[in-house]
């Protein structure tokens, strides 16, 4: 332990990279491990998807304005998207708390009238947990189980060269939600004028009570369509694409003018003079489904409203690209949340 | 939210019954969820166990006198012991962790060395997890999953009037090793003296790096002893047989002469002028089985010297009793360690 090696330098993927590099399987029911959205465990004709989150207060949430209920409900369902992302159907959820003793057992109430509105809006089950205290801060930690048939579960790692890459909903509207809840609460701290979130419910909506996209797994499972790779956009669109061309070993082509942008996000941008592309390949937190198909798929896939065709994936020698509504080609890089840098 | 209950009212069992009081399972594959060592997922022939924890730096561990490989190792050891206290075989676990900048990446090696080695002594695979900042604290949260054959798990509440029962290996001894820890740690901060831990491996050994009872669960399979309740010994032996009574709705009988004692818990803790008994009842973290069996398998259990027989259930109405060695009846009252209330 002479060696010191800052963490910042590696980056969160970077630390999971090096902190896994050698595992080796004892189970042969363990399909699938670290690296993916979820693990897959076979249990004979059926199998099972298990994805955990961690999540910090002061690091992935400010209670200053995220209402406890919400907070409960997020915790959810950002954990039932990892199942989602799988092509799996979430069963069953494990919760685990720690809290100092500034909360109360009506606060706790809040946060887990949240938990279980998640639960009965997704039918899932919660089967367990553990509770502690904690010296500073709040911490959530979720485990979520989900189902699917035998090797139909979805992977990163699959996608082909000119598979279509398709995205599920609306871009960027997490992010700007975010930047008007810290603007406002930087207002509040300085002048204690109150929150102004007039006409912002959309993108404020989109950050605090986000949805998981069990619509667009149904769609799928009902068109027989079995996308080639799926990722749950968490990161930001850029990081989120990156992980599927590194883990899939191809590159990618996106078009700015497919985008699919919410009015009141793109309104809200300008306002700020934010440009909404940038938003979306930056921001993260929107819980969309990303994810490729087989050319074949075209018109099943280009009839549903709800998903956005915005690009598709080509050799790794010919790069990550994006092509701007201008008509130019810039190279695709990261720049989504990374919570071990910040 | 006007009201305010403090959670230290409830305590931390009480807390965890008061959010889990509405639960209603909604999928058939969830055979039994909060309230035991580990929740159990059907899979058409093959049960699944699932547990998990959540472990605070300065709550559950103090990184002062604790190796971080110890920890790791330790970490999955008492999700483990959660599995095999449902009578199932752990075979996958997620480890999430988060940390503060005060941590390289060598610092996170170490931890992780533990928890290789406890996966590679275990058999188990690390299929997942998550890693993030912290403002304060290493803050660590492990699920492990496990496997039983169909309706062989073993519930803490099937427990009848009776039964023995019966606990694996020896008391008390992590609970001295704490303490021992603890004055050193003291002794420290206040004169600079380095620890003096001279003869002492055993006990320290017992809190630092304990085992799961894998051998216990494989000597009752072979054996063919279905224990009728079962529960493993974090909180204290008092704490954790009140758990069975509780959850069996019966009483019991203990007999302290049958308490199981290392010759070096005993000698360290005559030299504190501490009650071995009283350590047995109240310390926690010893991670040895607890278990009532059917008196049709008493030849079994006495023939294995890794199993002692330390009393027996009897009817709720007849209470929850300890016979000193002095032949006094005594009613026992939980002592463990409880996180909340602390």
């Amino acid at each position: 332990m002479d060696q010191r090696t800052e963490i910042a330098s590696m980056g969160e993927f970077g630390l999971i990279e090096h902190l896994t590099r050698n595992i080796q399987f004892q189970n042969a029911s363990t399909l699938l491990g670290v690296g993916d959205d979820g693990a897959v465990i076979d249990h004979l004709g059926r199998q099972t998807v298990v994805s955990t989150d961690l999540l910090m207060e002061g690091i992935h949430f400010d209670l200053s304005y995220t209402p406890l209920k919400h907070l409960g409900y997020k915790s959810v369902v950002v954990n039932l998207s990892d199942i989602y992302a799988m092509n799996a159907r979430p069963t069953q959820i494990l919760m685990s708390i720690a809290f100092s003793n500034r909360f109360s057992v009506e606060a706790l109430d809040e946060f887990y009238a949240g938990v279980y509105a998640a639960c009965e809006a997704y039918d899932v089950d919660l089967i367990g947990g553990d509770t502690s205290s904690s010296q500073k801060g709040f911490v959530i930690s979720v485990t979520a189980i989900g189902e699917v048939a035998p090797d139909k579960y979805v992977k990163r790692s699959t996608a082909k060269p000119n598979d279509l890459i398709c995205v599920s909903g609306e871009l960027g509207a997490a992010f700007l939600g975010l930047t008007l809840l810290e603007r406002e609460r930087k207002i509040f701290e300085e002048t204690g004028a109150q929150p102004d979130l007039e006409g912002q419910a959309h993108i404020v909506g989109k950050l605090l009570k986000p949805e998981a996209r069990k619509d667009i797994i149904e769609y799928l499972s009902e068109a027989e369509i079995l996308p080639t790779s799926m990722i749950d956009l968490s990161d930001g669109l850029s990081s989120d694409v990156l992980h599927i061309c590194k883990q899939s070993q191809t590159g990618c082509v996106l078009y700015e003018e497919k985008f699919p942008f919410h009015d009141d996000m793109k309104n809200f941008a300008y306002k700020l003079q934010l440009d909404p592309t940038a938003c979306a390949l930056s921001g993260g937190e929107d819980y969309e489904l990303l994810f490729t198909v087989a050319q074949a798929d075209y018109e099943k896939i280009a009839s549903n409203p709800a998903i956005s065709i915005i690009g598709y994936m080509t050799p790794e020698s010919e790069g990550k690209n994006i092509i701007t509504r201008a008509g130019n080609k810039h190279e695709l890089i990261a720049q989504g949340w990374n919570h071990a840098k910040s």
